[in-house]
């Protein structure tokens, strides 16, 4: 099976690469390493010192004689996606090529736009060559479940029967995300829903939780296969989040009342998922929708559990909620589609933050205390990110200039 | 009230600049010009002859001492937009600005990318401009109803109460869109109701069925204020395609089956729509969506209508459907909310479709018959739309050049 990972140098894309590689994929990435440059514009960087591509890929292959092939490309460009997807002929794309982080979506409006324009025209560029090269392969997209929101009702997988003035329908889960990454990505699914109606594409979309861990069998082989720690305020998840101040002896920081619910996942059982959902593909014509998240935590309780397995002393601060959201409401989520599909979810138990404590502890004088300040404000439009002296100035309108443009 | 009206120079957009002038708003047109640029690419021209802009304020402002103010901006120029609002400081901007036809967006990939680029990237920049601007300004934005599909319960207006498992929530609306165009229109709903409820900003999303006619009383006094009648299978909307084959003695040409149902509503109305909008804005914080159509028929109906009406012979003829869409199917809508704003209106009589029928007469000879001809075909990626010899080749990207892009 031939896999080609979009994004594949990302957080969860490398882990993929080498999971499914492990597997027996023939595995190629696709990245244009937009991550690590959104680290120099940030002003921060991984917790866990990360390696180029190319050594990466070399480890790799000192370690298990298995090659990865390397593109470079950005997806707005529509040559470079057409030409790597023309030359590598998978059977099953994996695309994780997408800005993901909320905070970095709310920074301004040159954030929002290029973040809608770089997840949008990109994924559009992908279903344009998949339509145009071999229908046949199979999409599998990375999608959030913050799409969703809060809504009062159970959220199921993507799809919603409805009964309404006593007629029925079977319509798309109705969606009321909170940023302009959130909406970014409800944009793709309906892109991608058309897609598979209009043209008979297959695809999957993967709506995940928040995902917590470093590491995976494969990535710990080698520290040159790590794969990034991001614990800044931006960038960074919950759980790694908590995970980096409990060592600091930093008071654990959760924005607002901390009763918001979060569908979360290991960071083993997305790579999983991506094996999983791959290798029993969509049919034909099929917008197949997963909720990848195995379980349900509020910011309270996620707080609770990393206190309780630190073993040192936590305290906890409810700070003012920078983001416009919900912090007490109903949360129920359908998602037994992937468990259906073969997948046995680890749960966020102490093992795992142990050995995430052993990490942050590790790498500790690498944090930049400040990057854990939440500066993005919702309500404001012009957040100032980093206003240390000597950060150079960015627009989001470089990443629209012609040569990086659709062609 | 000081009106801004975003694409002021088209099919719509001039007639409710005039209308709203007529009524006492002090009016400012925002337009690119990029309607009548379509017309260069596709080859055609509207039947009706239409002046430049400025002879079309010089002539109103002769007829009736008013003026109308116009800025030359492109929306996804982010300067130019904030400039724009900046200096006219609108209590209402009506958006009509965007890539309106589905055809069009289904040619290939390029025309797909730039009217999602164009309608989403553009939108955005206006909620930017007003929510840095002034957070009070009413935004009233032109959807569709294409944005709905066709779903077999009935369609609300916007949003949806919906019992789930015992439970309820009101949702917005679930949309399953026909075209990238039509989904260009779900994305803008959605980032629109984002900006809501998260800066308290306040919206209308008029969801607009297929506009019929060519006249109103303030384009009608003069031929140099009137505005297009597109006819061609690209721009032409269906009504007014069929007038065009019932004077020209063509068959009226019918897609698939001709059982699709349509929401229509005459264009005096939907300049009425926008005035009584303007006038009874949204609350802030409010998303609110109207059904702007005042009935539905069949194409097979509204067929049957001209064919009646006219008075030669007429065939009508089922072509191959180049679209892909349910060709009979459950269709039912609500549109109360602008009755209940003070909507009067006009339906579909032979009295209107006659004075259509004059209008066509009158230019038949400026007709090119091969536009009439639907050349896009959903199925098919890379649509050649104008195989004439001598043709220009056009590129979408073209109109992402730097020049254009936001800043």
């Amino acid at each position: 099976m031939r896999t080609l990972i979009l994004g594949g140098d990302g957080y969860l894309g490398w882990p993929t690469a080498l999971h499914l590689s492990d597997r027996g994929h023939e595995v190629a990435i696709g990245d244009n390493f937009a991550r690590r440059q959104y680290d120099h514009e940030m002003g921060v960087e991984s917790l866990v010192p990360i390696e180029p591509l190319h050594t990466r890929t070399r480890a790799w292959h000192e370690h298990t004689g298995r090659s990865i092939d390397t593109f470079v490309a950005d997806l707005t460009d529509a040559h470079a996606t057409f030409d790597m997807i023309e030359r590598f002929r998978p059977d099953t794309i994996i695309h994780f090529a997408e800005q993901r982080a909320a905070p970095y979506s709310m920074i301004d409006r040159e954030h929002a736009v290029y973040t809608q324009y770089n997840n949008v025209i990109g994924n559009l560029n992908v279903l344009y060559a998949i339509k145009e090269i071999d229908p046949d392969i199979h999409l599998v997209k990375l999608g959030t479940m913050g799409e969703y929101g809060t809504p009062n009702i159970d959220i199921e997988e993507g799809w919603l029967e409805v009964t309404h003035k006593g007629r029925t329908d079977r319509v798309l889960y109705p969606k009321r995300p909170g940023s302009f990454y959130h909406l970014s990505k409800v944009h793709d699914s309906h892109n991608i829903e058309f897609a598979c109606r209009v043209w008979g594409l297959r695809a999957t979309d993967l709506n995940q939780g928040v995902v917590y861990g470093q590491q995976t069998p494969q990535t710990a082989l080698d520290d040159r296969l790590a794969t990034r720690f991001d614990y800044d305020a931006i960038f960074g998840t919950v759980l790694n989040r908590f995970v980096v101040q409990a060592v600091l002896g930093e008071p654990l920081t959760i924005y607002g009342e901390g009763g918001q619910t979060r569908g979360v996942i290991d960071i083993r059982d997305t790579v999983e998922c991506l094996r999983l959902t791959s290798e029993q593909p969509a049919e034909r014509g099929e917008f197949r929708v997963f909720n990848q998240m195995t379980e349900s935590f509020t910011v309270n309780e996620i707080a609770k559990v990393v206190a309780t397995a630190y073993p040192g002393e936590i305290s906890i601060e409810n700070i003012e909620n920078p983001r416009v959201e919900a912090e007490a409401h109903y949360y129920r989520v359908v998602h037994s589609g992937l468990v259906e599909l073969g997948l046995t979810p680890h749960c966020l138990s102490d093992t795992l933050i142990t050995s995430m404590f052993d990490v942050a502890e590790r790498y500790k004088r690498r944090v930049d205390r400040e990057a854990l300040l939440p500066l993005v404000n919702w309500r404001r439009t012009a957040n100032r990110v980093r206003p240390a002296e000597g950060q150079p100035e960015w627009s989001g309108d470089e990443l629209l200039s012609p040569s990086r443009s659709a062609r």
